[in-house]
């Protein structure tokens, strides 16, 4: 991998945790509602409308708010307990001021990286909140240019890489989601570097496993010091 | 103003019609708990409310629809009828869907200006609702460099600037609130050319007079064809 000269890295669940706290507050969300409605049944319509929305609302933290409430009117279509909406909104106002803790090590391979590589970071979402969780994570100034997109299709990376002026075969591309971080990389016959995280959204899965020369896997983020 | 070289436009009430549409769906939430609350209170508790959350939710349409659901909850502490919460989700829904009219005589005005400019598009909001509307206006090819920020400040020009590569004294703006398009950009020593809207949130509005050497104020979009 001798022609790397640009590394970009995901954010959400590759340089700090985010996805347990989504998690967290659907199965919140969802203990609201018992028992008069089980948890499961509440996590599969608050997942169907999550995904009926997301062309509206994007991925983050807003589509959840928006079509948890609509969850809600859905479950009650006469009258609704006005303290079961204000919890509702609080779940969504919590994340929106959760403070992401940061993946081990991140920091000591960023800055080690950032000798020899030029490092970009793209991420997936609501720009005000991933905005909100790069200032918040330290992490900025370790990046030479920062996306926050509401896609990660080959689209997106072409447009990226144009913007960053990097040529398909010098860029590698890091972290979680196969779906969003690495298969629409290796079309563009870059390289992508898989880490998985313990915990991903269902819509974000991917059950094929990956046989292409330019990909690797590894376990953690300190593994890339073994790569770079 | 020879100089210039970059001519940058805002998007919303700039390029094409946005403002009275939200200004349409708050009068509509309004009514919906009339008689029982005035429409100026419904009104004074809703424009508070988005102030609060700006800084979590940022500025556009979904800070409305989740402050609208926050004040559907205060204004009923105990109990909330489906129907009126379905009604305010669809108000928000509705402005998602919504198709903005171009500003007359817009495309004529950015094809003549892209035969001797570069032109750059940056605005503010939500980030998949911006880039919605712009695909949806066909303006998006005029552009060189679009850019959808969450907020319009002095840095956050200068990060424009840098990012497209073009110094203060070659870069003109052109929109339509002082405060987010007119007075950072003179700050900056670049062009700022102003073109009134009659329809301006109260939290955009700047009373006072400008007087400065590179502020121009025309009438029309298609002005501009008379300065470049």
């Amino acid at each position: 991998m001798k022609k790397i000269t640009t590394i970009a890295f995901d954010a959400d669940d590759t340089l700090w945790i985010n996805e347990p706290y989504f998690r967290e507050a659907e199965e919140n969300f969802c203990k609201l509602f018992e028992p008069n409605f089980s948890r499961d049944e509440t996590a599969k319509l608050l997942f169907d409308i999550e995904i009926k929305n997301l062309p509206y609302n994007g991925y983050g933290v807003k589509n959840f708010i928006i079509s948890a409430v609509e969850v809600v009117c859905q479950l009650y279509d006469s009258e609704i307990q006005t303290e079961l909406l204000n919890k509702t909104l609080k779940l969504g106002r919590d994340l929106l001021t959760k403070t992401n803790e940061k993946i081990n090590g991140v920091e000591v391979v960023l800055k080690k990286l950032q000798e020899n590589y030029r490092l970009v970071l793209i991420t997936k979402g609501d720009l005000i909140d991933q905005t909100r969780k790069i200032n918040q994570s330290g992490l900025k100034d370790y990046f030479d240019h920062i996306e926050i997109v509401s896609y990660k299709t080959c689209d997106d990376y072409r447009d990226l890489l144009r913007k960053i002026n990097c040529k398909n075969e010098n860029f590698a591309m890091v972290g979680n989601s196969l779906k969003s971080d690495i298969l629409p990389v290796l079309e563009l016959d870059s390289y992508a570097i898989h880490i998985p995280f313990p915990v991903t959204w269902e819509h974000e899965q991917h059950h094929e496993d990956i046989i292409h020369p330019k990909f690797i896997s590894i376990e953690k983020i300190t593994d890339l010091l073994e790569i770079f």
